[in-house]
């Protein structure tokens, strides 16, 4: 099982805390070494990745990222343990692929039985991953709906229903984002938190760093964290159902539930 | 104006010593100061990418990069100096795009005048840069074309007439790749040389280091570099004729002349 980490908040936000427990997960305190990915949004349209086939703990790439703050509104991270598909560059997650002008990247854990024979339009795999197929077939589905992005109620939507199409394969742990929304579908293991005044201090769970938010924020910044596992040891992650999906712009977070019409809008933790 | 580098290789190759060349152009050595990226092709499929709105000469990335041995068959570089679209990380070279599963990679300088009329189709630009949108528009054109990887030399023509069309609009300086060809038009000035035994000493013109590439090396090793300008001072750059295209293969050159069919296959200064 690989491990997903994800943020959306309403300002641009430094990832690095989150990113070192991750990091170490990728051959250190887990055993996720088939290489490692993150990609960070910066000014809405902007996207840089870095994928390294190496295990993130022990990786030069990892650790000047430790050490340089790119500060974003949104990020998708991945480190791997390979199931399917070969330990390669083209492998390496997230993946990314421009729709409607944007650029849309995409992270997953899990198997997905038979996903190779869901037939595709216009996105085709580079590497041989189950995961890549997934998500060409997604955007595939997208585009043959829409020339043109839809507004984000019937994206949400959308994106539930092809996930839970997904879902119904296997495992489909995933986080999706247009660097606006990101998506975040829960197949097995997902949680999430949602950092807002008045502000705390946490503790990583996989090494020795504590980190008091209220020295690095101001009262009306939201920070919401989605993730394979807890990150941190002294705050309260709540786990997403399995196969339900949240849907986070600017740090608010809604929960799509199959079935249902609408999204149910999840109270964050802010206020004194 | 911009400065590229692009180079092609029959072995996984380093291209630090070429590349601290061009990152002290970005800033130091050179005006071109608007952000600066890198790509790298790792076994065949594999591609990632560096992209920094910062100057180069003065990046932290950029001197990460120069520590770090990243092995590739193909490198695509480029830094900026703005006249179209703002600095900003969407509107970085190089940009990327998937065309028939493999991924496409494309950096320019120069300007075109009325590009945006072109019309796309399948792929949009996702900031403002005129080359964003000639890239979008040759990968359209050849979708139109091809709904399957064509053969090498059926691409090589066409990549060449679309390149022709663009040149036809201002300055067109390019460097495209799909990870196995690299195609490098001339629209005002482009050089190249090609490395391979007997291999002799290089020492850059934009700082003083001196590499033995007969200690780097082996017998069979074929290297192409392409350039803006010339890197070093002690070997023998060619420049392009205006308005013609080389097309890269393993690190062999074949030149694409206008209004000719077939290429001309240009003689590397290698054996004894």
């Amino acid at each position: 099982m690989c491990e997903l980490l994800g943020m959306s908040a309403n300002v641009p936000t430094d990832i690095r805390f989150s990113f070192a427990a991750l990091a170490r997960r990728g051959g250190e305190t887990g055993p996720h070494a088939d290489g490692w990915g993150i990609s960070f949004y910066e000014g809405g349209r902007g996207c840089r990745s870095f994928h390294d086939p190496s295990p993130s703990a022990r990786s030069e790439l990892a650790k000047l990222l430790r050490n340089y703050p790119i500060k974003s509104r949104v990020v998708v991270a991945h480190v791997r343990k390979a199931n399917r598909g070969r330990v390669s560059l083209e492998n390496t997650h997230p993946f990314s692929r421009e729709l409607w002008g944007r650029r849309w990247t995409f992270a997953h854990n899990g198997q997905l039985k038979g996903v190779k024979k869901l037939p595709l339009a216009g996105f085709r795999p580079i590497g041989s991953t189950d995961s890549e197929h997934a998500f060409c077939w997604m955007l595939g589905r997208l585009h043959a709906r829409w020339s043109d992005m839809p507004k984000a109620s019937a994206l949400d939507r959308a994106v539930a229903d092809l996930s839970a199409e997904l879902h119904g394969l296997g495992v489909f742990n995933m986080l999706l984002t247009d660097g606006r929304t990101l998506y975040a579908h829960c197949g097995k293991r997902l949680c999430y938190l949602t950092r807002c005044a008045p502000f705390g201090t946490a503790t990583l769970i996989d090494e020795d760093w504590r980190v008091d938010f209220s020295q690095e924020t101001t009262e009306s910044d939201v920070v919401s964290v989605v993730a394979t596992q807890a990150l941190t040891r002294d705050e309260t992650w709540t786990e997403i159902p399995r196969g339900q999906m949240l849907s986070l712009r600017d740090g608010a977070i809604r929960l799509l539930v199959p079935g249902e019409n609408g999204a149910r809008l999840v109270a964050p933790p802010c206020g004194g």
